[in-house]
C-alpha cells in the first residue's frame, strides 16, 4: 500500500509499503477513506532532522474495517468506523477518567510498529477502545465533519473543557488555524457569552465568526494584547485557548488572561521553558492543557455533527489525493490552505 | 516607634521610624501584638541588593485597633484583629470571587507609603476590607494559632484549595517550612486520604505527621520522586502542593505528580522560566496557584482554631522581641528555628 512518510523539514514522500494485518488479536485493519494533515504535522514539517528511514504520518481518519483479531467485538469487517488520534483500551482508570491519551496500554499514531493515517490502510491496535462506529453510509456528505472527531474538532473542544468554559465565560482563543477555529467553535457550543479570536488570515477569521467568534483580533503581540484588553474593560478574559504552539502565543495568553483565569493549551508546545514566574504566580493564575483525549469526546460531539447543529469539517479547503500529500503539506505551509483533507 | 528595615542580603535592622497615623477616611492604625516571619522573607534575606533606604518588613500580624479614620465602620479602637497579608476592599468583584491578592483598590505590605508589621504599629488602608475582629482576649493562648490567618495557614489553605484537594484526594506536599506545614494541615482538614510530605527535617516533618502527613519522604530530586512514585503504584499523586519556590521543587513537583493531575504552587518562586513544555503538556497536567487571598479564608478556618481543631500555632518554635528580629532572620536562615514569632 502507499503510506505518506517524512524525511526531514519539507521532505515528505509517499512510498509503498507492506500491507498492514492484524498482528495482535485486538487488532483491527482500517482501510481510509479520509485522511487529513495536521496543524502538528507541520512542526516536523519546520524542523525535522533528516532521517533515512523517515516518519510514517497522519494521525486522523475514518474508514471501513477490513479485518478484525479474534478478540474484536465492538466492529466488524465493513463497518465505517472514526479513528481517534490516540488508541486506548478505554477502559483503564485513566480511560474512565476521560484521560485517554494516558492510556495504561495506549499509545500514539506513527511510533513503534503502528503506523499513520496518510496511508491506504492502517493496523489499529486495541481496536475495541479505539474505534468508534459512525451511523452514516461511506458516501455521507457529513464525513469531513465527522472526521473531525478524530482530532481537530475534539482538541478544540478539549481545550474548552480544560479552561472550564461554560455559559456566559468569555474567551479568547489565540490562533486561527483549524483548532483555533474548532476551539471558538466548542466555546460557542459550550455556551460561552463572547469569543474574542486572536488571527491575522481574515478568510479563516471570517469563518471563525461563522463558528461563534464575536470579535476578531488581527494584531499579535503588545499591540494585539491591548486590543483585547481594551474589549474587556482593561481586565482580559477568564479563559484564553492556546492554539498554537508557539512562545509569542504563550506570551499573548499571559497578557490577555484575567486575573485567577486560566490559560488553556492544545497547541503541542514547540518550547520546553517559558514565563512561570510572577507573571503566571502572581494573578493566581492556571495553566493547563494537553493532548486531547479524542476518543472521550466522540460519543458527545458527534450527535452535533448528525443533526447539522455544527459542521466542523468547514475547515477543509482543500482536498487532495494520496500521492498529492507532499502538496497538500506545502499548500498548508504556505497558509495557501487551512486543513487538507486527504482522499486515498 | 520600632520596625525592622532590610538593607540587603543579610542585614536586617530594627531602626526608628514615624508613628504611623491615619492618612486616609478608610485607614486604621494597629498596634502590633504579635508578629512573625515569614519563609517569603528570607527570599529577599538571600538576595537582595545593598539600599541605603532599606525595605520596612513584615506582612503578618495581630494587634488592637488604636485609631480609625472617619469612614471606617466595622473596627473600633480597642478591637483585637487579626491583618491578612495584603489589603483590599473585600468588596470589588475580583474580592468577591475570593481574589482579594487581585484587589481592584488593595495591595501589599512594605510597599509604596504602606509600611511592615515587624514593627510596633501599622497602618492599615481599607481597614474595613482587611481587618477581621478576633472573639477573643488580648492574652488568649490561641493567638499563636489565629496570627496564622494572617497568611501561613491561608497560605497553605491556598495550594489545597487551588489543587482540588477534597475527601479521598491523595497529596504530595513538597516542602517542610511552615507553609509545607500549613498545607499537610489544610489537606488533612479538607479530607485528603493520604498526603505524603517531601522535607528533610525529621524534627518538622514529625510535626508534619501530627498535622495529617501519612507518609514522609526525606529524599530530594530524582530519588525522592522515585519514592513517591513507589509509594502510589508508579504513578504519582493527583494533587502536589509545591511549598518551597525553587526550581528543583517545581522539578520535584513535575516529577511526583500523575497524569491529568495538578500542581498547585505557593512558594514565591524564586525564577521566571521553568518546564512548561512536553513533560507538562503531554500527560495533561494542570499549574496553578499564587499568592493566597488570606483575607477570603480567615472566616472558614478560625472557628476550627477556636474549637481547638487545628492548632495551627504549633509552627512557631521561637520567639523574639522586635529588636531580636534580626536573630530571627539568622535563626530562621540556619534552620535553627521553624518560624519566628515576634512579640513587639
Amino acid at each position: 500500500m502507499r503510506a505518506a512518510f517524512m524525511y526531514g523539514a519539507g521532505d515528505v514522500r509517499v512510498i509503498d509499503v507492506p500491507d498492514p494485518a492484524v498482528k495482535h488479536p485486538t487488532d483491527a485493519v482500517v482501510r481510509i477513506i479520509l485522511a487529513c494533515i495536521c496543524g502538528s504535522d507541520l512542526h516536523p514539517y519546520h524542523r525535522m532532522p533528516a532521517t533515512p528511514q523517515g516518519k510514517s504520518m497522519g494521525h486522523e481518519s475514518l474508514g471501513v474495517v477490513e479485518e478484525t483479531g479474534a478478540d474484536v467485538a465492538s466492529v466488524r469487517r465493513g463497518d465505517l468506523v472514526v479513528v481517534p488520534f490516540a488508541w486506548q483500551d478505554n477502559t483503564c482508570d485513566f480511560c474512565r477518567v476521560g484521560l485517554q491519551t494516558s492510556c495504561r496500554h495506549g499509545g500514539f499514531w506513527n511510533a513503534g510498529d503502528v503506523g499513520g493515517m496518510q496511508a491506504d490502510a492502517v493496523r489499529v491496535p486495541l481496536a475495541d477502545g479505539t474505534l468508534v462506529k459512525l451511523p452514516v453510509a461511506a458516501d455521507s456528505a457529513l464525513l469531513p465533519s465527522l472526521l473531525t472527531l478524530s482530532d481537530v474538532l475534539g482538541t478544540g473542544h478539549h481545550a474548552a473543557i480544560r479552561a472550564g468554559v461554560g455559559p456566559r465565560t468569555d474567551v479568547t482563543v489565540i490562533g486561527d488555524g483549524a483548532v483555533g477555529l474548532m476551539a471558538v467553535l466548542a466555546a460557542k457550543r459550550l455556551g460561552a457569552e463572547r469569543i474574542i479570536l486572536m488571527g491575522r488570515h481574515k478568510d479563516r477569521t471570517d469563518l471563525g465568526r461563522e463558528f461563534g467568534a464575536t470579535d476578531v483580533v488581527a494584531e499579535r503581540g503588545a499591540e494585539g494584547v491591548e486590543l483585547v484588553r481594551q474589549l474587556t474593560g482593561g481586565d482580559g478574559t477568564r479563559t484564553v485557548l492556546e492554539c498554537v504552539g508557539h512562545p509569542p502565543a504563550y506570551q499573548q495568553a499571559l497578557g490577555v488572561v484575567r486575573a485567577g483565569g486560566v490559560i488553556s493549551r492544545v497547541g503541542v508546545p514547540q518550547y520546553t521553558e517559558g514565563d512561570i514566574g510572577w507573571n503566571l504566580f502572581g494573578r493566581n493564575l492556571t495553566l493547563t492543557g494537553g493532548p486531547a483525549p479524542a476518543r472521550n469526546y466522540i460519543e458527545e460531539l458527534m450527535p452535533d455533527i448528525l443533526d447539522g447543529t455544527i459542521e466542523p469539517g468547514r475547515v477543509f479547503d482543500r482536498t487532495v489525493g494520496l500521492g498529492d500529500v507532499p502538496d497538500g503539506y506545502r499548500a498548508m505551509d504556505r497558509r495557501e490552505a487551512l486543513k487538507v483533507l486527504v482522499r486515498p
